[in-house]
């Protein structure tokens, strides 16, 4: 996402507009989309990618930490699949390295879709409308976590938020921001928040640790970034959160502990950077944090190709 | 649906073809197709109608029976939303006369979204955009239960299914059916379904007893309609079925207990006609029943209005 892409009028600015999906491959999308909707590549049949990355909803579920198979209590907050993309690693701890690496997680993890990737597999192999899709998009009709998750990344690749009011100013528009929020991003940006929440995405760029100048007090057991590295100086790194659409992410926090922007400000504001802003500062920041909503989104409800007699017959409560 | 509307061609079946869906009030359909996704109808914030009723899966959930607050294992199995508009009553045991009574049931039905009309009225009037869409509907930007159902149920009007390949012959198209298919239908019609299966939704115009001809063996204790009546002669009178979609609503059975078509026609001929039909015969009707899936509403995905800091913020584990 060069400057000059932009055109000669792109403001020089540590955060960059963010661009309108390339679909090179339609077809691998809209399959990538079934999937994303479909509870049969979960356990119990009732659960998607979107129960959790509700698309009506910001790509998240808005809860302090999601609801997985049986109800089970999530360990971390959900993170928005929305514009996951631009990020350089995937989770809060960055333990995949890129979308497709990442979309295997969730369909085999206990606490999630609590399935196993052969047992979904085997049932969209199940599915006459599935098997006659894959076949045409990846020209074989054998079905494999491999394509899979292939299909799902190729349509999470669609899920970004261009056209922001931020953006349209970051592109010359001096009256796509009101005075208030472009008071809140000079504040934002002069103060210091750029140093982690910088790019396109806003975030997404780098690790850091959480309470920087203060410790950042939570029952939340996460390590973080020592999850992966093993390192202790790690703990409590984690990946720089989007603040793209941060308006509808909510709660926010690994662990879902801020339930407001302002909450979630005034927190950064002291433990990041060690400065107490007033409440006037923070609406400003809150207002400017509004302007980076960019176009959701919009796109049909896809439909599903139905059950045969030979895919199995979920079972919410088998033991 | 008078057969006149359809013109001269209308072949003069007990069955007949679904219109689409006139719709006098979009913005209404919107705010309801808005409410019909949004999870903040429940107590968990993790249930929306659309989780039982899932519209890009015809309507249901594909479970025996659903899974409710908690993962709580429901009574009964769903049944589709699409054409609902269509029938005599609402429910199984049609203790609901509408669409409108009916979207009232589960919001405060403890066993599925568990909350209280009260406590889901509360938490829509904090969300600033659903004041601002119910004042631009209503004229007035009370939100009140009664205007939460109207405009469910003005959505759930539009979820109608024309144009299935059946319709197409039942309008004069000879070329719309394949032999198998036609013949199916003969059979379907000859041997008796359609004394209880007619109209257009081929079910939904009267209740029968399940098991006529032998009893209906289930361990699920739903009364049928005797809930209603208090009337022990109603036990184990059901709403018959609407059969639109029906290869996209398995499993079958008020308990869901049918896997497949060919299972749930097996035991309609056997329990209520009296008659035991061939793997062919079966075969044919099942062929036939599947002409009757129809063009699926197609529609964006909706984007709901965020919560703002006075919306309660939902615990899905809370006691
Ligand atoms: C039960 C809830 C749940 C389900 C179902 C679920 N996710 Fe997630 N997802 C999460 C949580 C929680 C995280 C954060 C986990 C972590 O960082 O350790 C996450 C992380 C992600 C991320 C990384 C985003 C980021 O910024 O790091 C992506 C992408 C993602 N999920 C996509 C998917 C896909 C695709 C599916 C379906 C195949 C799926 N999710 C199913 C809850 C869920
Ligand atoms: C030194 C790095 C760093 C600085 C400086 C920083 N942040 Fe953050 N920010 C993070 C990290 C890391 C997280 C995730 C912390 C967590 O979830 O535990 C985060 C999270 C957030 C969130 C929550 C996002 C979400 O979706 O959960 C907001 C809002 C935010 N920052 C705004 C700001 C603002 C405003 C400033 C300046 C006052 C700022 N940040 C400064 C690293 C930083
Ligand atoms: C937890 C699962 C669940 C949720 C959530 C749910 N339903 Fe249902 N719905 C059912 C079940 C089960 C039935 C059948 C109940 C019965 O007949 O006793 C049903 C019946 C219906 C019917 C009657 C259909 C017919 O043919 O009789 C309609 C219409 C309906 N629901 C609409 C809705 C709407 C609107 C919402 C949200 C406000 C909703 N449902 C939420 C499970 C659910
Ligand atoms: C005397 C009335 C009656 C007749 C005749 C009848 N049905 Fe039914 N049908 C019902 C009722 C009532 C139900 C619901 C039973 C239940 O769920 O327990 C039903 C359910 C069904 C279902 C399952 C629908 C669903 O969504 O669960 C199918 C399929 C079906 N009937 C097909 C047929 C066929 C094929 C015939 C003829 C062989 C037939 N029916 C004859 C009353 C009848
Ligand atoms: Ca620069
Ligand atoms: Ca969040
Ligand atoms: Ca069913
Ligand atoms: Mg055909």
């Amino acid at each position: 996402v060069a400057g000059m892409a932009w055109g000669a009028n792109l403001r020089d600015e540590p955060i960059q507009p963010i661009a309108a999906a390339k679909v090179t491959n339609p077809a691998m999308v809209e399959l990538g989309k079934k999937l994303f909707f479909d509870p049969r590549l979960s356990r119990s049949g009732f659960i998607s990618c979107n129960s959790c990355h509700n698309l009506s909803m910001g790509g998240s579920d808005n809860l302090k930490t999601s609801v997985g198979d049986k109800w089970q209590q999530g360990p971390i907050n959900s993170p928005t699949v929305l514009n996951s993309s631009l990020a350089l690693a995937q989770f809060w701890d960055g333990r995949a390295a890129d979308l497709r690496e990442q979309a295997g997680g969730p369909i085999a993890n206990p606490a999630e879709m609590a399935f196993t990737h052969d047992l979904a597999v085997g049932t969209l192999r199940t599915i006459p409308g599935y098997v006659a899709e894959f076949k045409s998009v990846f020209g074989s009709a054998d079905i494999s976590i491999e394509k899979v998750t292939q299909a799902i990344a190729a349509f999470e690749e669609t899920l970004v938020t261009p056209n922001s009011p931020f953006d349209q100013w970051l592109k010359g528009d001096d009256k796509a921001l009101t005075k208030q929020e472009l008071a809140g991003y000079k504040l934002f940006r002069d103060s210091g928040c750029v140093a982690c929440h910088n790019g396109p995405a806003a975030g997404g760029t780098s690790f850091q640790k959480m309470g920087l100048f203060e410790p950042y007090q939570t029952k939340n057991p996460a390590k973080g970034r020592a999850a992966v590295t093993g390192q202790d100086e790690d703990r409590m790194n984690f990946k720089v959160p989007t603040l793209r659409n941060v308006e509808l992410t909510y709660p926010y926090f690994h662990d879902g502990e801020a339930a407001t922007l302002e909450a979630a400000v005034d927190i950064m504001g002291r433990l990041q950077l060690g400065r107490k802003y007033s409440q006037a500062e923070i609406a400003d920041i809150v207002a400017f944090l509004k302007t980076l909503t960019g176009d959701q989104p919009t796109f049909v409800m896809p439909l599903l190709p139905p059950s045969s007699s030979a895919t199995p017959k979920p079972d919410p409560w088998a033991k």
